[in-house]
């Protein structure tokens, strides 16, 4: 088995989601990661329980927008209270990323290594994607790169990014790493189906691992404002939510793949399978949850007659449907989705057609 | 404009219901008569209504279950307290005209002229109803026959029981009244289209008219039982309550039908045409809603995105539908309804596979 004696290192959860995907269930103020209704354990719970053993409570931070803070820390209690890290307003991953890094910097210095993980993702193979992440830690504690995990796709997902790999990295571990060539957005079906045949692209997680130090090289080269801000973090001097505070207002609202990640030449991929899923739609949801005979997933009080390939989930009424087919009925106490599973990528289109409470 | 000035004329509203053909939002505790879905009253406030004028409060009597009696009170509160006649349990409609006949006794006499109309139905062209009811009041309090109310079919309906019409009573009235043949159950399609097509048949709409002595002879022929419950209700000197307790455990559960229409020869029935319609479905409920231009029908909080030829109504949590076409949607605090319009006869057989509360 695979460790990381000797290894200072941090996990940082980035939880953040505006709760559309999954509404009515997710809402803005329980985004995805808080859902339990994957597994029975909500996803941000999920995330931290897949580092038992790996990374110490004292090191998992969790950054999230301030409004779910709360609702965080009751969530995981194991977690120290400085470790729920608290945006004021959103200022996407770039600012995250680098806060982050101030925060990790500050409780273990410039060689301290740190996972950017994600709070809403499903893994079905928890071990695979342990032994994933020790390797990258070790690849990253042991070098200058940034190392992203990367995911072999298993189908053309049209709904994720894709970063292509080059040559083999030459290192000595049982993760398969290379030197990442580009960065490429969510690509139409054509070219997805391309990239997948080629097998040379594998999907991009957003989860990557690096040493405080080369974070710091590639902010302070891709994103200035945020180094500054990562270096008014680290400041031991300062208080972190006040230079958060000061800082987040004026920041530019970029993804850490924007700032960083296209334009840093050090990056290292490792080309893992452990059963991840982004999970971005209801109909996405149903391959993992289970089914019954005519491919109906019930959770709730749900009463089913003559249904079929249907998600009917209650956390509030319950739900009783008669002679229909592949639908997503969905309700709480204030609101029922009835969609048809094949427009399930509208729901914000729905959601803009609601009434302002 | 007819009247009905010399006659001592009372209504008899029969208000039961097992409130599950519109479920949700009728229950056991709300039937149908109670929805205000249809023009914004209840059914029930709208049958009082339609006799305005025609008929002071204090001659019209609803005959209701004891668990719905207080509902029923709040509902028409005009109505004095004694009017409203609670059955302490389920006897069909004999037993509760048989009931209504002794309280019309019991208030006006044999030659009192009651007509016995329903909670729960919609009658479009009021005025007409009003005019066939006057006229049947009259041929009623003229003769010694049972006045039916029968309703000319639009169309060959499978719902509704059929009166053959006979010879021509030779009445001088507008509305026209013949004698009635033989009363039949509900039809198969291909009957029922015969019994359209034949032109001597109508709708039996369970409305009838009758003097309190030729109810009396007709209970005696027809239901002896019932004849002695009547007459013991007609006693002033028993209470109206205490009678019905010591008798309805024992009494037969038959329809008024069965137990007198079926059998009687002195039947008259009149060739209405009011806008009459059970509505015995959410699916025929929609052809009294008003609908936009895709055919949806959206009542209480609903938002819809390419929605097409589906009723949505909630009292509850706000509906949101998307993509879907040939649904009933229905919502309260306590359940949601999700069935395909043309399954929704079969909400009966669903609500057996709910759990008990």
């Amino acid at each position: 088995m695979h460790n990381m004696k000797n290894l200072d290192f941090y996990a940082v959860i980035l939880s953040g989601g505006s709760g559309e995907r999954f509404w009515p269930l997710s809402t803005p103020e329980r985004p995805k990661q808080f859902l339990k209704v994957f597994g029975g354990k909500s996803l941000i719970r999920q995330a931290v329980e897949r580092l038992d053993g790996l990374v110490p409570p004292e090191r998992i931070l969790v950054v999230t927008a301030a409004s779910l803070a709360k609702a965080t820390r009751r969530e995981l209690p194991e977690l120290p209270r400085a470790n729920i890290v608290a945006e004021p307003c959103r200022r996407d991953t770039a600012a995250a990323v680098a806060t982050a890094c101030g925060v990790v910097e500050r409780m273990g210095g410039e060689n301290s290594v740190a996972a950017i993980l994600t709070a809403d993702q499903i893994m079905k193979d928890v071990k695979a994607f342990r032994r994933v992440l020790v390797d990258a830690a070790r690849a990253a504690a042991a070098s200058d790169d940034i190392v992203t995990m990367g995911v072999e796709p298993d189908h053309p997902a049209t709904g994720f990014g894709y970063i292509q790999v080059g040559k083999p990295a030459g290192l000595r571990m049982r993760t398969p790493f290379h030197r990442a060539v580009r960065f490429v957005e969510k690509p139409d079906a054509k070219t997805a189906a391309k990239y997948v045949a080629s097998g040379s692209y594998v999907w991009n997680a957003g989860m990557f691992v690096w040493k405080v130090s080369t974070m710091k090289a590639a902010l302070l080269a891709g994103a200035p404002a945020l180094a500054i801000l990562e270096a008014a973090v680290a400041d031991r001097k300062n208080r972190v939510a006040s230079v958060m505070e000061k800082f987040y207002p004026q920041l530019p609202r970029i993804s850490i793949d924007y700032a960083v990640m296209e334009k840093a030449k050090n990056i290292l991929v490792s080309r893992g399978a452990f059963g991840w899923d982004d999970v971005g739609t209801w109909s996405a949801a149903e391959r993992h949850l289970p089914s019954d005979g005519r491919g109906n997933v019930a959770k709730g009080g749900v009463t089913l007659l003559d249904v079929s390939n249907t998600v009917a989930i209650s956390e509030g009424p319950r739900i009783a449907a008669l002679g229909v087919d592949g639908l997503v009925v969905v309700a709480t106490g204030d609101s029922v989705l009835v969609a048809s599973k094949d427009r399930v990528q509208d729901l914000k289109k729905l959601l803009a057609e609601m009434p302002a409470k």
